[in-house]
């Protein structure tokens, strides 16, 4: 059985790598466009910040290896152009150039999702750069060894533009970030926002939120962009507005889309046609709160998915239970984490939801080095469930979010919540945890 | 109505203070034997070893404050002698000497636990000391202040054996723990505790299991432990053998002991008189994984529970689920942390466990500054449940624990909580979170 795969990122290398461990006798054959795959995407801002470390370091597995120790066909400079689902074949141009076409039993869609560039004047010039692929990631790399960089603008204030805004001053350089939209990290209760807002100026970074972005242009040595109200002179501009998924040939080829125009697919990564598959950031997932689609692009659910495909193509009929939006980013000192819904969110699938702010401390009473943490926790008022919590801090948020997060995959009550026992010590945390003591609070509401 | 509690720490306190936030009508006389209420006991050692902090420091809500805004009629030196059940009285000697009685509608026993001395020649010499209370904390650090202590030993290697080990090794004294069991944490495979144990020593402490100690006497301006075949030289002796359930006032009274003599309690913390409930270390609790009665006693379960004596006092039915074990302790730069059951109990508690020991890391890929965590996971083969974990490492651990103690409390499978959506960054862990890895490959066994 031929088992081909489009993309060999996360997803896709994930999927042919499992396969390959449970059927040593599957043919798998990954078309993956450029020379890379397999390498830790997120961990190229921090890369690119630190001129000591060879960009090439994030790759985690060579192709070679791939195909002489995994026995994986794998095609890298195959472009995927089409997919004729009736005749089972996938189309395109490989590595010299040819077209070539390529028959499967079963196809894996793994295409990932790629930076979107506003389609706007100037955004096409060098110095305009996006982060997605490594391609792109070695691009920045390069253009910030070869140049004298001394000013950036990021275009955009998401977590790539806030992990970028930090490795860029690490390497001392003037960052100014702007954004049409008037609300920093809109999705956050305002008292939190606004403290990872006072840690990015704290860092010397400027924030210009609210001013429309019309064009880049060129001056004599660098570059502008422009804002109605608003002109910021820059040696490279970071855009850094968000993502998109690479879904167009298979909408080309009739498969179902869904949200964000991600592949829809079910619970066994199926799309709408029974043999072909699609997973990672192309794909769209479960939400295990709401039950509804949504289109979260993030590392470790493209693994998984990858994996839960090799299975279901092995024969292994895997389901996967969703994705909670658990996620965690790094601002200079501070650590911001969330898991399930926001009181928008939630109260767009339905719920009726109710929330607290509440700031604890790190520590233990009189245990020294404590610094503030905030807990915003939502519930649904109708039947007391947990839908969603979020924390930023300096310490001790980046893995106490992965407790809500268990506790929404399992559908448990604030109150049930509440009842856990969490673990102590005075260096840690406060005898009551501070999701226990967000929980407590947010019971009195319920 | 009168509410009468015994003992006014973590258990006794909480009660006293909820019970008068819902009902600020409800008579509240706490009788607490020592002057000392509402201090960190678990911050005693980290204090300890500070020589700029004063003790006083732990002191969380002064005895005025309790009496004068909260209405609490809180008698410091007072000590409860006896309670007749059946007349609704507590007898004992009031702080001037003479003798009272005090009736009761409602009784909370929150008695606490004490400090083991082992009854063996010499434990009661001066410069022997315990920590379990206050006055026991003050006493070893004034005697660490007015003493030359260039060298002290430790007889135990628990968790309080080992913040001492730590905080006594920050004030350059020189430690030597022993213990009589030859093995150094028992409850952790050994691949693990054996890092615990190099963290002790690379810090300059010495370990001496598998002595049995039979002395301790007097030199001519020290001490010298004596076991049978070591002789170990000290200025000072901390012995942190453990603690035990104060629980003889109930066990006179007539009440049900349990597990470990602590006094036996239902879910809603009464005793077998339904008059007296019981809370904090003095009481047992249902283990929310096997549904024993166990003893472990911890300042959270504590506080817990004396919240919930207040709201049945009060009226409001409230019931337990129980704990799961969740303990967090630092070792130097290590942290160590659990929950639930180890592989042993499991099995006595009738469950058929399988386990596995995995070495994860701490961050991405490539990303700097990455430490190993060791993760064991323990499940029962019948039911693919999820039935403990435990953790060892640098960063990541102490608060990575409470997500598989949730998923305890759900009663999660191990293929459940594998499938949960954990967070991930790079500075903060690899992709797929080392406790998803842990149950990954446990799920090979299953």
């Amino acid at each position: 059985m031929k088992f081909v795969i489009i993309g060999g990122d996360a997803a896709g290398m994930s999927a042919a790598s499992r396969a390959k461990r449970i059927d040593p006798h599957l043919e798998v054959i990954v078309l993956e466009q450029t020379m890379d795959v397999s390498y830790s995407a997120c961990g190229m801002p921090y890369n690119i910040g630190d001129p000591q470390r060879d960009i090439e370091e994030l790759v985690v597995r060579r192709a070679e290896v791939f195909r002489s120790k995994q026995g994986i066909d794998l095609r890298t400079g195959w472009r995927a152009e089409g997919i004729d689902p009736a005749a089972g074949v996938v189309s395109g141009t490989d590595h010299q150039g040819k077209r070539f076409e390529q028959p499967y039993d079963r196809l894996l869609i793994a295409t990932g999702a790629s930076a979107v560039r506003p389609d706007l004047p100037g955004f096409d010039l060098p110095g305009v750069m996006v982060l997605k692929s490594l391609d792109q990631g070695r691009r920045i790399k390069n253009f910030l060894q070869s140049r004298r960089v001394r000013r950036a603008v990021i275009v955009g204030m998401g977590y790539v533009a806030l992990e970028m805004c930090e490795n860029l001053r690490a390497l001392g350089i003037e960052v100014d970030m702007v954004k049409p939209r008037p609300v920093f990290l809109p999705w956050m209760p305002e008292e939190m926002s606004r403290v990872v807002l006072e840690e990015v100026h704290a860092n010397g970074a400027r924030t210009h939120a609210g001013h429309e972005i019309t064009a880049v242009e060129t001056t004599g040595d660098g570059l502008k962009v422009r804002c109605r109200d608003l002109s910021l002179e820059a040696d490279m501009v970071l855009v850094a507005v968000g993502v998109r998924p690479n879904s167009a040939i298979a909408e080309a080829a009739g498969l179902d889309l869904s949200v964000g125009r991600a592949i829809a697919v079910d619970r066994g990564l199926h799309t709408s046609d029974d043999n072909i598959f699609a997973a990672g950031d192309c794909a769209d997932a479960f939400h295990v709160v709401s039950g509804e689609r949504v289109w979260i692009p993030l590392a470790l659910r493209a693994n998984r998915a990858g994996w839960a495909v090799a299975d279901n193509v092995c024969g292994r009929r895997t389901e996967l239970d969703g994705v909670a939006g658990t996620a965690v980013f790094k601002v200079f000192g501070l650590q911001v984490a969330r898991t399930g819904l926001t009181a928008d969110e939630a109260r767009r699938a339905g719920f009726d939801p109710v929330a607290v702010v509440i700031k604890t401390r790190s520590r233990a009473h009189a245990h020294p080095g404590s610094t503030p943490i905030w807990n915003h926790m939502v519930a649904d008022v109708k039947s007391g469930r947990l839908l969603g919590m979020q924390m930023v801090g300096r310490e001790g948020v980046a893995h106490r979010i992965n407790a809500p997060a268990v506790a929404l995959h399992a559908g448990m009550t604030v109150a049930q919540f509440a009842q856990c026992d969490l673990a102590y010590a005075p260096p840690f945390g406060p005898t009551w945890d501070p999701m226990l003591t967000t929980a407590n609070q947010l019971l009195k509401k319920l």
